[in-house]
């Protein structure tokens, strides 16, 4: 099988290494294209980037010569970790011309024909693709959006429970350091410290949960109708976004019954085959201190998200807290992931991978 | 004026420093004795100590004789940072013998005859210890006690809205290590990491906020009418809880008029006139990312509660968070302030301090 | 091929989880009998243990019960990871009672007899055995070491440049938490903090490098003839050891020749066949801020030494930093790796892989 | 008294911000004016600066308006917190122009006619400004530097031991954050890690050092005839340099003698009286796990070097370590005190402090 050729814009950032490093060795993509700042191109990536990783970057990746970013693009597939502001008009420009765009920047998400897509939460809402290629009038290009890193423990743990009624969520989160890139926050903010604010996701917890959970009718995206109130707090952790989640649900199931829904979800076929679909997306943690960032975000490889403490909340009914890796599930994996799925359902043109379980 | 002699059980640990640090110069108070376990008995106090605070222990301190749990005491006024277990019976023992126990276990706090009292909340709890040396039979001794260290930013930010009327408050808590005492929480758990529950908080936030906030009736505490969530986590920050604070009012003041009521907010006479009161017991900080553990714990030396980010809830109306030093406000300091209101109220026989003004 | 059982010795603590964490798969071993202290005897390892790394206990060992201390083992290998006190007799007694033991413990690291083994530095020692039954009596019996996990980053770097005669050996070391285990170090000391000392570890960085780079003459080990000074720091870091090290030579190479040296070097066989050994045991890193402990402990599986700012010192002559997986390389990861090299040159009776190629 | 008006350069960063605290209430001097980039200029402190430090800016300079760097300036007193290429040429201009040009800069360090002036160190150094004016043509103006902030705690440490004869010294450094100031280091390279380089730091303190305890022979600064070799390292902790410090000397005085030498240390007249100077300078501290940063940078409002664990060195002879508050004592606080022996010592035109018993 002829592997898939990938650029990554943004490839110098924290969320670019992190495309790189889980692209390495991908059996379906290869990075072919690394894409920076004027500053950054037209030299080796392994020159221009800081690695702030393990190790090192990969031997493949390391000799490719950084791209400036308006520069042409040869990939047919384009993941994007640029900041908010380059990414607003040259996402849509790569679109345009005929790039399949999956990106992690927040500019285009709230876009009413571009899907905010979580393969295990809302797979159906790739169909939004078509409306967006209807009315743009793209052939090959399209642009798919993931939500931010602190939205994604959120919708995973409360996918099993819509059949429940979900109508009211409280979120107080504890992120990582690491969903505001490098250089990021000061060490002069979080020794001894945390901050009780984190610029911009009180807003997109509150608005990108109610779209990823949202009924596609066909034209367009249907917000759940839910009332979340969020609360965003960084904390001196390296990876991991914690989110303590009240909610109150219109059924009023018991609670081994919530613990067995999540224990045994899993998403409707082919996303479980997908490469980088873990073997289990959600898992509860019996133990009364779990989850816990350091201990749990490598679950499934990063993929699963980490439940526990659940038990009754005086005011909404129930009350838990939910843990997933911010720049694997929560940033590029989860549009690796997305990538994968528009894949396999036959959106990438001349690329097919019908052959899907040798490929895994 | 001559300067009442204070014991301290519990004088080695992490609290029973901070008493001790505090006391330091106290213009009413002095150490005269220190009480430690079995295995602190008979040294020198600063050689039974590993102290953990800044520098060294006072020099009028590190040179007195730990005394053994069981012995008797001299010291009319005793403060207490035992360990739950150890202070159940000692300190109901300490005050039928006649002492003023002001302690900071968890261990008698709610015993319908203990106050648990916080001078710029609920000084008229004080009226229980009449109840209670009633009922006990008690002439000069009794037992004061202060509330969980987590629960007092919450109740020192109601205080100004009760008159709203406070009806549901949903918690969520990141606490600092130094609330566990010492050696505390490992290492282990607390680099590039956080706990998402803290062992028996969450209740005593449930409770002792409702008792806090409650009315005495004669006889005893009517607890505050008002349905609390709490939800406790620890992050890794040497000193200073704070809380992200929801709440529903009956009433619905604008925000500004809030943040005023915190301003000006004062106690009633003599509080804000004991020595180990600040000259504000709560400041609105306007930064948006305020306030933060390590900037703002030692507002008011310690005494101050922090408050910031007031914004409507879509879900409760208000929300807000709300920083306190656990150790001083949380704990040595509000049993000290305690024992000030006690002496300049007659509580402690034989111990005047008419003289307020001038000794402050 | 038949797997051989394996004991873990204080299999509760944080030494011990890594053991069982690095044996789930092992192509040689399998973990069969867990031992603990009283407390933990009599119940699944599952509860007995509070799991500090990553994830949970793999299913196979969370099952098994948990011995005490002084039942008698079927295993005929044995890896302790038990505190000074309690492993001085205990791993004596088991070797004389025929079971070959690997031991993390400090208590008998310094006998005459008892080899102080890290495969890719001092392979040859293990004929110290051979002394050490003779003298005994043992006949299927041994004890072997491995040394402190600050040594093995210095000893490990050093090795290559023993050809250039090291005269003079300065050391200031970086140390993480995970070498004082489980709770081990306050977090109240490691928030805004480091520690100027670690007990007892300066003392072992002096003689059992010293030991560890010795000759063996056919009856013991002569020791290498180098002073060495060492001062022992502790960091708020997970894991990895991070030694500064000045160093003088009898000769003088030039430094890119030390760095040939490093990036070059590899054990004789059959060392770097063995199922832990690393592809690279040293590796050299051009960055001139590396080694980093978070990004650079992970090497070749936890098993390779980093080095990096290799440049002249002016009173020693070399200086550089060296940094290597405590837990890993410098504990478990080693004993386990001294264990396969006892097993390839057939000091475990019964137990052969000839077939190591295939194994591997 | 009238105070003396003062200018702060760089007034909104790390630096400068300890000097606005430190200066709050100083007895001789006030801050008029408050110097900041372009982007700052023509704002009010408060709006054009991020305060890092506990608390808020002193009322008194949240008013104040922001110069912009290039503005002509009214206050005879300027500290310079400027980063290095700003300082270059700036401080030199406005030495020209007839002000006292204090700076924490390291751009002119090291021209041999400014002094690297640490008062309870080389008091004396102070009239190599007598050579700066009358080769530079000043008359009121001056330039004078203090020293890196790593430096601080090891030439005061040696002070008292230049009588012995310092032949040779060995420098680990494990520096705190706030010394690369704000933003300055990433968190992401500050959790769960070091780092084992500080850019720049090694070679100033091999030069620095010997600059500032060398002898002024009438016409310049003759270095200490010393050799020093340097490892500087970044550690996660706010504030406080400690320096693992061997040095061999000449003489070999006793370990009680040598502990006696820095209790009992102190600089000469005028330096103890000065405004800014602590009771003690250095004090050795017992217990063996100190000096440590939290616990210990604090001593003496910041300007106290603390020091401890001196032992045999088995290389140099002796080892210990030592820490200094980098941004008081080793920056602003250092600084101010420079301006304080000026002024005691006549160097600021018009402005005396005969009364300085009284002012103090």
């Amino acid at each position: 099988m002829q592997k898939l050729d990938v650029a990554i814009l943004g490839a110098t950032g924290a969320v670019g290494q992190r495309f790189i490093q889980l692209l390495e060795g991908h059996p379906w993509f290869r990075v072919r294209e690394v894409v920076g700042s004027q500053r950054s191109a037209g030299k080796a990536y392994a020159d221009a980037a800081h690695w702030i990783l393990n190790d090192s970057p990969p031997l493949s990746v390391a000799r490719l010569t950084v791209k400036a970013l308006d520069a042409a693009l040869d990939s047919p597939l384009i993941f994007s970790a640029l900041p908010k502001e380059a990414a607003l008009a040259r996402e849509l420009d790569l679109a345009r011309a005929g790039h399949i765009v999956c990106t992690n920047a927040s500019a285009n998400r709230m876009l009413a024909d571009v899907p905010l897509l979580l393969p295990e939460v809302n797979a159906e809402h790739i169909s939004l693709l078509e409306v967006q290629r209807r009315k743009r009038g793209w052939t090959s290009g399209a642009l798919i959006a993931n939500s931010n890193c602190t939205v994604m423990p959120v919708v995973m743990a409360l996918k099993p429970l819509l059949k429940y009624g979900v109508r009211r969520l409280h979120l107080v989160s504890e992120q990582a350091v690491s969903g505001a890139g490098y250089p990021g926050v000061s060490s002069m903010d979080m020794i001894d410290n945390i901050l009780p604010y984190v610029p911009g996701d009180e807003g997109k917890m509150e608005t990108e949960s109610r779209k990823m959970l949202g009924y596609f009718d066909g034209d367009g995206i249907i917000p759940l109708d839910m009332i979340v109130s969020a609360t965003c707090t960084r904390v001196p952790v390296i990876d991991g976004h914690l989110v303590n989640i009240s909610v109150e649900l219109e059924e009023g199931p018991a609670l081994p019954s919530i613990i067995d829904d999540w224990g045994a979800w899993q998403a409707a076929a082919p996303v479980p085959d997908l490469p980088s679909a873990p073997a289990f997306p959600l898992q509860y943690l019996d133990q009364i201190d779990r989850p816990q960032p350091r201990r749990d975000r490598e679950a499934g490889g990063g993929m699963t998200t980490s439940i526990g403490r659940l038990r009754e909340c005086p005011i909404l009914g129930y009350k838990f807290a939910a843990l997933s890796h911010n720049t694997v599930r929560g940033a590029a994996g989860c549009s690796i992931m997305n990538a994968e799925l528009l894949a396999v359902q036959g959106f990438i043109e001349g690329f097919h991978v019908a052959q899907t379980a040798e490929a895994i």
